[in-house]
């Protein structure tokens, strides 16, 4: 009886991944391939995201997970001295278990709103930091580290991002950007930027797979020339070379085969509207006003209790109040038949 | 045409994994599964290895690679003022970039023949370091890294790894033995030890995935109660943790359902045999008598030219007179028609 | 002419060394002595730091500077998967040029006042952290950092130490003060705590010589039976072993001798207590109410300047009205007729 | 009674400094000097050591101790993914207990003979690396590191430096000498090298203070406008930074006065010609026929009983015959009188 299942909107890391990925796995199963990322599969996925990209001359590298590419992309960049600026909510601050500051580097917290870090205040920190007569005892902030969506599922507007990325110039910092859910975002009816100018605005950034249709990978592009030295033997030093570079070669190039990408992440928004509308229309109070993927409610405790009964979904925080801040999750693997049960049980 | 084909035995790496794997994967991909390896397939995965060890009480994980799980063990079992010791030949001594000095620890190399070190030269090594009356400034041997099979395919015999044992518990060594082929070391027909067997001898091992059927994947078994605390975080930390766990699970629940590892390995050991006896028969040398899945043969120059058009294989090191030696590896994707060709061919 | 000397309040590492430290160094120059740290001077020193705290099983270990003490002491007492939690002005976590996390160590910034956090902010971090369903996605908190005096020369009450040592021990943390400056701290009228008290409320802390009357040298105190395993060896691995150990014994044997380092302690306290009465009597306004030997003032620009001009003292930083916080600092070194020459100057 | 002390030939670090340091520190101890290396007895030293260098485009940096001064120099030249390059009885990888590595870098040991590597080994390693198909998932040797003189007290020849020299220029390998004793190396009677000619052969080295005259202190020289960004935060990470950095400046201020630091370095080698001369006259067997200040000697277990009841010395190594190896080290302080006593024991 398909009423056994209890319907989940816990994360958007819970299915497997784009049928056409698996599809395309068997096919391609026994075809003898180069390792460590030489296929052509990974060539073809390549090539492929620089064209969605507008960047002939971008350098694409097929990674396992985020955190891995964080780690790997921040300490190939830093010099020994550095460390990396990042909102003071910054999946590398809080939810990776300190993977960065395992490879040497202070990460360096900045205020935020929303997830969101502001040139201003990015700005304000490096003139202090210049200003400081003793600021060669101190760490030099080396690049600053973004997301697009961010941890609380926000998005920078075009300005921000621009204003943003005047001040990292101005300092002569890379700006990153972890896109672990950029489909999300740049599908969002809010974004009001493209893949293409996305690459403009910052020196490197990663386009996720995990949780946008893969069973697993991040690409990250170096947009700028500026790809680190013997990269790859970074990535090997970093256990982040698979032997069988295949498995995400297959997955990218499928991804970015016509726009499956973007049309799985629009997908997921069209999911998320209209969970959150239902949320709305039922007089429930958004946490955070999301425009991508992730919904954040709140909820007093006998809501909390009844809806736990009948859907899955993640606790995210406790209010002073007492009352419970939770979140709705959508992806490309959301079924409308569920988000249609879930509504009706709001 | 087939013909088109050219046959390839580089690597044991080439193909992508067991078609049973791939089935599962998308038999159950869209099932709503808990992430970080809380799936049931991660579950039933570990409870099927430990029945497999015979070692009820061990605790499994399953991580992403090779140098990953050698990065993360080792890492985790050892003191910051403590090192490695490895065969100078020894995977992490040569070719993983440097992934365990980047921890922060030193890999202190002990001679090796054919790729295996020797009880004997542990035991005096180990003396040797507590007789210096500067033992104090120098790196404390931590634990002893061997592999089953080594990097040259060899094996150690049962009275061997005993003796290695017995030398670790009298310094306090904990024992890590590299499976990252391990099937094709206990499949083969010079093995006289068993997996529960190696299980009992070490303090920690993994069975490889990667080489062995798996898209990717090993799994790590603590058999002595000594798992590091909180090796979750640790693992989260060196950016080894997939948030699709289940794509370990469901690799590791396959190959260990109805035997699938290890039949699949005695495929490869088949081949391996077969090629091995060609090469004898036609009088090839062989550089190493490996008695499993990789053969090392010497060449001379016209003659790996030659072979050079007709198949792909490794090549290996070249010797001080010239002659070349290079590797054919065969897996559980070897073909034997393949084998054949390349029989006829030599 | 005298005159033509500018007094400075500059730091209180302006001057070499209590001159007994430098005549017992003359005296006992050309004894041949044992190396790193085994001669008899280093003993004696120790013995006496253990009588002094009044805890006779103690272990004591005589390091070079503070920068490396806390490097040291923190990465030895952590596991891999732990950071340390301390005041976000913390010395730790700002002007070491992240040492810490050049040890692979997070250092976890929570909230502070005037330097000091309190027991309360402790408790709940800890709470919030256990809380958190992820928590084993994060860095677990593994010691506790603070200072005595703080970075703004303040000091915790008896009371305030033992709420921090008792959710400290609640939460099985080890507690560690940072004593670059501990004999002004102890020396304070302000302060309620003596040194064997001291030593009894945390798990390791380290007396500051550097900055109360040595060349250079702190002496680190492990209270609780609680040396890392090889500390020597840890020492070895990160450069804190001196060849010549004599120079740190013969300097913490002198201080420890007939009360010295207490007294020259107490003069610094007697000459910044004379210099804050007469900032206070001229109606300059004070940043900090500092009880120790350091003095933060703030002057408008014209003071400023016209001060400038007559005195050596650390520009401290700008507030947003533009007025200047400088710090005044006196030491074991600081001489009566400077002071008066200051206040004259007033 | 005079008799009863024993002399002492156990290391050149036994005794203080030589006193013209200590009158010096005596003599400008109440001078108020900025800290951190910026004090004008810094400059005065750095200055006269760019002009013993005959390099005055040289960057000098005063640091602490030796395996400070490996650690910092060598961590940051070198590349993450980089290597240094040593002799395999080099003192970063036998006695430092794992500094290098603990920065996570691989030391990477190549052949030696009586200390010192060769051209030709170096250059096949450096072909060997280059050559290998898989050396993108090796360490690449990034520096390359020697000692004048050599762990065994042994010297290269100025031929021998310029082959080195140029292998390096050939891989683009910075090459570093570590001159811990240098002055015993630069006086011997076998050197043909001078310092100018030193350093121009290298791209840094440093001048040892600690077993040479000083406290403590080594002066690391930058030759070719190489001096890695922002290196005094390196230092700092490193802690390294001395506050009273007036301690080393006013040391090698002194020892680069008048000639002092070659002078007493050429006592120490006399010293050491007259003990080498006496074994030699008396059948003792010389196990390495060092021209500085180290005499290696092998005793049978007589002879070592006898002679260490006596006079005190180094226990260095156990030969396989039982025999064993000792060393007789001479330094600045070595007196005469003491030199004629151990050669009446003899």
């Amino acid at each position: 009886m398909r009423n056994k299942r209890i319907i989940s909107f816990e994360s958007d890391y819970t299915e497997g991944a784009c049928e056409q990925i698996l599809r395309k796995m068997l096919e391609t199963n026994m075809e003898q391939l180069s390792g460590y990322g030489t296929d052509t599969y990974c060539e073809q996925a390549k090539k492929k995201i620089k064209a969605a990209c507008e960047c002939p001359d971008a350098e694409v590298f097929l990674l396992v997970g985020g955190t891995q590419t964080n780690a790997i992309v921040i300490s190939s960049m830093l010099s020994q001295y550095e460390g990396v600026v990042a909102a003071k909510s910054g999946h590398i601050n809080v939810h990776e278990a300190g993977a960065i500051e395992y490879t040497g580097h202070k990460v360096m917290e900045i205020d935020e709103t929303e997830g969101k870090i502001n040139a201003d205040d990015l700005d304000s920190y490096m003139r202090k930091f210049y200003n400081d007569e003793n600021h060669e005892h101190m760490v030099f902030p080396g690049m600053v580290y973004i997301s697009y969506p961010t941890e609380y599922g926000t998005l920078y507007s075009k300005e921000e991002l621009k204003s943003i990325s005047e001040v990292c110039k101005k300092y002569n910092l890379p700006l990153y950007i972890d896109g672990a859910r950029l489909g999300y975002g740049l599908m969002s009816k809010q974004s009001d930027i493209t893949l293409p100018e996305l690459a403009t605005l910052c020196d490197v950034f990663y386009i996720g797979g995990t949780k946008v249709g893969a069973l697993m990978g991040e690409a990250v592009v170096f947009t700028k020339n500026n790809t680190p030295l013997h990269f790859t033997t970074c990535i090997k030093q970093h256990s982040g070379l698979l032997a069988k570079g295949r498995i995400l070669g297959i997955q990218f190039d499928t991804l970015f085969t016509d726009n499956l990408y973007f049309e799985i992440s629009s997908h997921a928004i069209e999911m998320a509207e209209k969970i959150k509308k239902a949320f709305i229309d039922k007089n429930y109070e958004l946490y955070i006003d999301s425009p991508t993927n992730q919904q954040f409610i709140i909820l007093d405790k006998d809501k909390y209790d009844y809806l736990r009964n009948k859907v899955k979904f993640s606790f995210w925080e406790k209010l002073p109040d007492d009352r419970i801040v939770v979140r709705f999750a959508t992806s490309w693997a959301t079924k409308e038949e569920d988000v249609e049960e879930l509504i009706s049980i709001l």
